[in-house]
């Protein structure tokens, strides 16, 4: 969910005066803004209780998320980090896009994967035990990498080739109405072999950061276990104590 | 049929007080609750008379479900076992959450599956027969498999890849609308391996545990038959008679 | 068309005293019972005349059903056979099921297809010559075969994994709206391995048992021809005249 | 087209009846009779006129499937042949079936695919050139060759084993809606090599018989050509003159 | 667009008629037929101006599709080459059906492909570059082919075997309403393998005829350069001046 | 988005004449026919800002189209090179047909699919870096080859058959609706092999070009980023200046 276009900047600056409105407050504060943000991107907060050892996981999942982030060159810069429960999700990592753009490069699509791995690999590293809450991370994850084979030539055993296939809207819902696939089984094989290698490559680039940041990993979490949410500001304070520095970005493989 | 959200609650609350009000009782007794819970997870009684053959079967069948959840480590606490015929099943076995879980661990998922394969088993190692009562079972094993599989990464030669499908709904049911599966035959065809591959292994593990307690299995069997409904404090006495103690959980493979 | 479940016997009460009316009769004899059970599961009599030839396949067919059901242990008992024509069948074997079941065993379901393959390998075993009359029965026969593999578990190779469908019903039908198959190419040719391998074991255990059984077969032929109908009384006379015994059902394999 | 029914037999005697109205008679004929018999199978006489080459090639093609009727023991007999066009045929083959059937023989059908590959088989026998005209021909032969493997056990490699689909009905069509075929590739390709492999023996069956009675097709294309209608006293006449007799069946392969 | 049924003719006559109505004419010319039919086969002049490029690969096409024609035993006689466009076609060869044909030779249909391939294979002989314009000529070609191979039984390897489909007509439109193919992969890839093998076969033939005839093909494409529209008597003059003949058909292979 | 038929130019002119229109104009300028074109063919401008890199990457993205567009025989020749954002693009090459084509030569294509792929070969050479912006880009260019193959014959392996699918027009939306394909896996297969064997050659020619014309892209591209659009008098300039000339087309492969 990194990443905001206009439209939705607008719809921003309104929820936040809105807000202002209903809090009785003379303008727009800082708040108001940041208030608005979460209510677009997370929905509004429930009173969840987690049990404590769902709160540990969801502590070192969202800290898995961040620090893949904050160590990998090319992605967006992390905004805010928290375990309060809202919407459907228990904790949420939110992003900072750098600056407002229109077509991705491949490195960037590369860090994207990374710290959507994030919170699965630090279950795995820092707790030795999985859980279900990374579906939604595996699905956004292998959709921008399926796109990267099928439609943005980014695999070279692929190539430059377009398999993706057109979409239709029917009684008000895209959908595929008995639409065929257009290429071949072998061509579908060759798909997903790329599309694993993809993913595969990254979980073991993730694996490594994670396994080598492990103090930083078990800092974050314990932070977000005492404060449960945590910002921009309070991880670089962490990255100095800890004498950590983002990397920076090369050319792409 | 395990763990119950926070609707179901309310529910379940309701029913307990509506069944108190019919009953002209000043307070909503456990009993209340008890039956409530029994209504809303198994449906109302029925005099349905089963022939002493297939009371023996469904007495080993629901002990199996019991005694592979409590020998088990990392799943549910069993609430209560039942061979009292209701709705459309023949006997029941109701467990009881440990704690309200919104994210479930490859454990608890790997124990889910122990104790649904547990029925069937019990029919084969107790009474070399088997029988389709175990339909069901396999429905909800092989399901719980699948999505280990395609959507929660918990498979290593799969890996952290999602292979699901969003289901459509038209004409007010949920259904897939012609729509193509994404991935390629080889991805389904090792997708198929590794559930089963999932399925068969915990198979083992379950004949491994019901063979290696034949008297608690039989000693269940036999009281079920006698009193046709028994609860945890009763299983627990059984397993003190027997000196037997449910494992405690360790860290996943 | 063995068992009846109770709103069948409910039906089949109020279908007799019905006949019993129309006949002005004081009580509903067992007559009525009997044609009206004729009425439910056949449908009325038709003026329908079989050439020579044909009466005598029927007669061997109806035979081979009948013999194979009361010579394999575990499946239902006769009730009766005739080779009068009605509805869109030439004859009929009506079972009689021991007890009102719920579950089924999988020696019970073995024994249903292998009475269900007997009209063929009479045919066969008795005149050399086979024909489409067996259709119907094919089809029963694969539909057990077929959930013993996908639903039931039963098969050894393909084991207690569940491999059925939800059928959705539309516009009043019940029917799979463009539902893919879950399951791989490889996995369904497993499938069929199995199901054909059940249904040819069947069918060699049923030439063994008609071959051995010639004798039997040719009496209720020619019985049949002479007296179109028999009942299980008549049965068991021709079995004790050929010093014949119904064998007893042992464990499954 | 051979084989009657009741309700096209009153569906016959009806259209004669109107025929013999329209023609002021007393009675309804003979004549009256294959007139209606006409008209029900072939449609209305249409002025078509064939050139020379078109009608020789007819002849042979007509003749072939006689021919191969009254040398296939097992089949139905030949009533009348002529290559006067009709409705979207150039001419056509009359078989009167010998007894009302209601299942049907191996060794009848196996007759049935002989004589409707007759045809083509003629005019490659006997004028070294092939046409369009046995797509009907085909299409009969294959559908009841799939039958025979699919639905009535009649191929010993696929057994008795029932690979038939229902077929569905909407908006008032007989459709499969999306419906998925239920077995898998390798059980298709198991089936097409049974069906080619009939049809393959029989044809090869029929390029005998032709080739044999090289005498019997020239003279009754040569008949053909001349007196446009024979029937079944003009072909037996032939036969008497070629010292020719009709085999008799024995039992199925 | 070879041959013409009886509906076509009395169309033809009727537009004729018209023609001459307009015109004011006494009676109908033979150029009042002339002009009728080629507003039905190819529809009314438009105004479309050709380069001089499109223009001389348009005559070799055109000349290409006529030369095979002429030089191909068993087909339909040209009756009229243009490279005057109309409609959507930049040119036209037109044939005159030798006689009213209602079945069609294997001989025939062989000729048709050839000289449906034959405007390709010109523009590649004669001008070493090939271009678009052989779009429908392909789909004509291949539909010819692929009947040829699944229902009118022209093929050896896939024998006399019919592998077509029903069409199924759905809210006025024909269209195969998710119907499956009732044969294998194998079968359709068997098919597919006789398709290319006829028309590379033919595409080989035509190379033949045109590397053999480059003056014959150089001439008609010149003369059609200068001219726009010749008919039958001016290729028959070509032939003449060129000392060719049209070859005569034998049997087929 | 090369080429124009009749009606687009009627549009053109119509667009234009309202143009001069609004601004009062005596007559249509050539400049009203340029925005005309503009607007008809990219949509109005939109006040987008990029950020420096995107606008470097946009420059070198639509010189490569230019570039290759110039330096391969058989194309069409370039009007325009622009970064300023319109409608749903970053930047535009757009191309002057240089003849009003009806069909397409194969060298033409291979142009056309040349140009399509200079984009991204250009944010490869030039930067290191490839984007998501060519996903258009290889749609179109997937297009063309695989009509080349399917349509229009022009791939050796796969000859001069037809593959191609009529679209059905439903509720409206040209979709395939259920539609089958005809053709088999193992022709789909190769039919795949031979899309990506067309695009993958064009690949690698196109990064010779680039390779070799290095100093021609970054000029381009500087040029681009100094005054945002080109016209082909710049492009001819830079030439001259650089020594370089537009290769002659030859025959094709």
């Amino acid at each position: 969910t990194a990443g905001m276009v206009g439209a939705d900047l607008a719809n921003l600056a309104n929820e936040a005066a809105l807000l202002a409105a209903r809090r009785n407050l003379q303008q727009v504060t800082m708040q108001c803004f940041e208030d608005a943000l979460d209510r677009i991107m997370i929905g509004a907060q429930r009173p969840l209780v987690l049990s404590p050892e769902e709160r540990k996981i969801t502590a070192y999942h969202e800290s898995g998320h961040a620090i893949v982030a904050m160590m990998t060159p090319g992605g967006d810069a992390v905004h805010k980090v928290t375990i309060v429960p809202r919407g459907q999700t228990l904790g949420v990592t939110q992003f900072m896009p750098t600056e407002d753009r229109h077509n991705y490069s491949k490195n960037y699509l590369l860090a994207r994967i990374a710290y959507g791995l994030g919170g699965r690999v630090a279950e795995q590293v820092a707790l030795g035990e999985v859980t279900t809450g990374a579906e939604n991370d595996f699905q956004n994850v292998t959709g921008i990498a399926r796109e990267m084979v099928t439609r943005w030539g980014m695999s070279n055993s692929v190539g430059p080739v377009f398999y993706g296939a057109d979409r239709e809207v029917f009684l008000g819902r895209e959908m595929s109405l008995g639409q065929q696939r257009e290429y071949s089984e072998q061509t579908a094989s060759m798909i997903d072999q790329e599309v694993k290698d993809i993913i595969q490559e990254r979980y073991q680039f993730v694996e490594g950061i994670l396994s080598n940041n492990r103090p930083f990993l078990d800092k974050m979490a314990e932070t977000l276990l005492e404060r449960e949410t945590i910002d921009a500001n309070d991880i670089a304070a962490m990255m100095r104590e800890l004498h950590l520095e983002k990397p920076v970005a090369t050319a792409s493989r």
